[in-house]
């Protein structure tokens, strides 16, 4: 065997650019941490999965493979499966994105979708405005084409746009390309915060008059569970369309693991996304595309949404009011109207990411420190806590456990 | 609704420099004659779906759904399910790759495999060599990258070794960064050639002295239907460990509508290429994979396997003989022992492209033509024919009509 030569080259020698710029998500690194199957976790980052319509989708992969195994086990168009491409084209105008099934592009979860788009929009050095605090997949994937994440301030009401506008003026007099924000307006990962019809409308003032586009993630969206706040969840989309690409998915609502997501944007952008994608992959899973469809045809997803917002709506309810009573004083914690996250802030001297380990050996919860999550300014104080996973008896009793640790660090 | 600014900007203005050099499969512009359902089909690309055993996925659904529903339809780590990468590498292992679960990535489809080792070893003007004939999608992968592809001769019998190391020494000697061989040995797309074992060992022991990578796309390796020919389908992973990356894929014999392929290589590339998959969608659909460890677990895939070579190996036989009765003198068609796919050569004069248009509407049998597979020399008189989707009835049929076609042509 020719191994001589071989074993003599080392294939790091080879590498791209873009790949020596290739970083893991911040989070990975507490894995070993927040993962550990034997604790409370308020630190998991995914849906219920006790959530997901298993009896349903199974009746749904019987039909497709009694009916139509010969299209549903072939491959498809790289758009994705046509009849599920209109359904989803369907609800989206209804919400007031004007698009259609030509420009829909069912993508592998909303992540890929923000990865073509990167590839169709960002050049390395560009910078991408994300909020504070952002979803940390997201910068992992603009990392992945060397652009450059910088900070706007997410407040409880929405992005601060005098704050973005002074940044993008900033940027602009240093010379960098300002081409986009990446925002996730409803129920934002990591701080559960929404947008009024008010702020949406100054945003989207604002990055059409800034000639930036507007990254939509809005895998939160449906999950909308108290309606008495006044939170708009009407898309960004429907407001700036020349410039909005709007990013969905079935991930939080009928399957995380069949990763269906969808794209909808302006119509030169959705040419090269589809290009981007047949280089990506060719195209996605006809079956799970096609026992999607299946399912929505048959079954009542109104009704199963209308379940699942009051799944969470009542860990979220019993949550809060744990850790309200048992937190230190001076914490304080989002009070999502949707989504799965709360974002919480701890009181002076504490730092979240430093006492994580102690805290999953002591108490056996964990938690996400906000430090990943933030791009810039300070978040050691910070912390992302989840409603989706535990039983509400473990909901308290997790909430009951981290609020006395703190407090004692606080003593 | 603030949209007068936004009416003023155009997407177009924002697109990267990779997005301009984005190109569609030259194959896609043929695809209104190519795929017109009422024609006999030379040109389709895919695998018989007649062959994809729907009655067991539909078991190993209901089985996946029923027993373990919480974790197929959750998120699963980037590299994918766990006990389908055993599976997969243990399959591997036997083929002489020394790998294992955790050197495993599991992707969409092997054309994900290539994208992102693409993203791991390529920088823009970075020379990858090709076949040629080669893939049309590989060449679209390289071209999302900004990759200049640069052919090497592929025969009978394997890659021309000399023109490959004359073919590096003239780019290096003009300054240009040769990183990596792109080659499917087993059966290749378009050309359905194989390679001895004397050809593989010379071409990993050249690759390995040349310090290129080997970009090893194997989906039809499974697919040998001819024993006698001496061909070696063990991969040239066995052979160059340190600088090989394997990719396999189930779309050609369970499923291509699931998706499912694969990627082994170096543990360094392996890092990165799994950090790449984060980056894009973060992990492929968990179910897909549940449902194909759960069939691969209860059913027996040799035996599948080898039905599918009986499959193909009859289609093969019907439709070469045809060929040779009913094409012009001075026609040869490659005789594959594996695959999907023969190349043929017509006499001279003949130009398949120019023709195409014109043979599709009088005789209602398509084939592509050479051109999109060849990135250099002249392609005029070459074809492209697989044997895999028509009824032994239409592959005789179609043979005789379009020798007939080019017959005619000839006189």
């Amino acid at each position: 065997m020719p191994t001589t030569a071989a074993a003599a080259l080392s294939i790091e020698a080879l590498f791209s650019t873009d790949a020596r710029a290739f970083v893991p998500s911040a989070i990975r690194a507490l894995s070993p941490l927040i993962n550990d199957p034997t604790v409370i976790s308020f630190a998991a980052g995914v849906p219920n999965p006790e959530t997901f319509p298993a009896g349903e989708l199974s009746k749904a992969c019987a039909r497709v493979l009694a009916d139509l195994p010969k299209r549903a086990l072939q491959y498809d168009a790289t758009a994705g499966y046509l009849p599920l491409r209109e359904r989803v084209a369907a609800r989206s105008v209804a919400k007031g994105i004007a698009t259609s099934a030509a420009e829909t592009l069912l993508t592998t979860g909303s992540q890929q979708g923000l990865d073509l788009v990167s590839r169709v929009l960002l050049d390395p050095g560009d910078v991408v405005l994300v909020e504070v605090p952002t979803y940390v997949g997201a910068l992992v994937t603009l990392a992945g084409r060397r652009a450059q994440p910088v900070g706007v301030l997410r407040t409880a009401e929405g992005i601060d746009v005098d704050h973005l506008v002074a940044t993008v003026a900033r940027l602009r007099s240093e010379g960098r390309r300002v081409k986009a924000l990446y925002t996730i307006p409803n129920f934002q990962n990591p701080a559960g915060t929404a947008m009024k019809k008010g702020a949406k409308d100054a945003l989207a003032e604002a990055c059409g008059r800034l000639r930036i586009a507007v990254l939509e993630d809005d895998p939160y969206g449906e999950l909308l569970f108290d309606e008495g706040g006044g939170w708009d969840t009407t898309p960004l989309a429907s407001r700036l369309p020349s410039a909005t690409v709007y990013m969905g998915s079935f991930s939080k609502t009928l399957s995380a693991g069949f990763r269906v997501g969808w794209l909808h944007g302006p119509n030169e952008l959705m040419a090269k996304a589809e290009l981007a994608k047949q280089a990506s992959d060719l195209c996605s899973s006809t079956f799970t595309h096609a026992v999607l469809d299946s399912y929505l045809g048959a079954c009542d997803y109104e009704a199963h949404l209308a379940g699942l917002r009051g799944f969470y709506r009542e860990r979220k309810e019993i949550l809060l009011a744990a850790l309200r009573e048992h937190f230190p004083e001076g914490s304080r914690f989002t009070d999502p109207a949707g989504g799965l996250f709360s974002w919480g802030e701890l009181p002076e001297g504490i730092d979240t990411k430093a006492l994580l380990a102690r805290c999953v050996a002591e108490t056996r919860v964990a938690y996400v420190p906000g430090e990943p999550f933030v791009v810039e300014g300070d978040a050691r104080r910070f912390l992302r806590v989840t409603f989706a996973k535990e039983s509400p008896e473990k909901l308290v009793e997790g909430a009951r456990r981290l609020g006395a640790f703190f407090r004692a660090e606080r003593a």
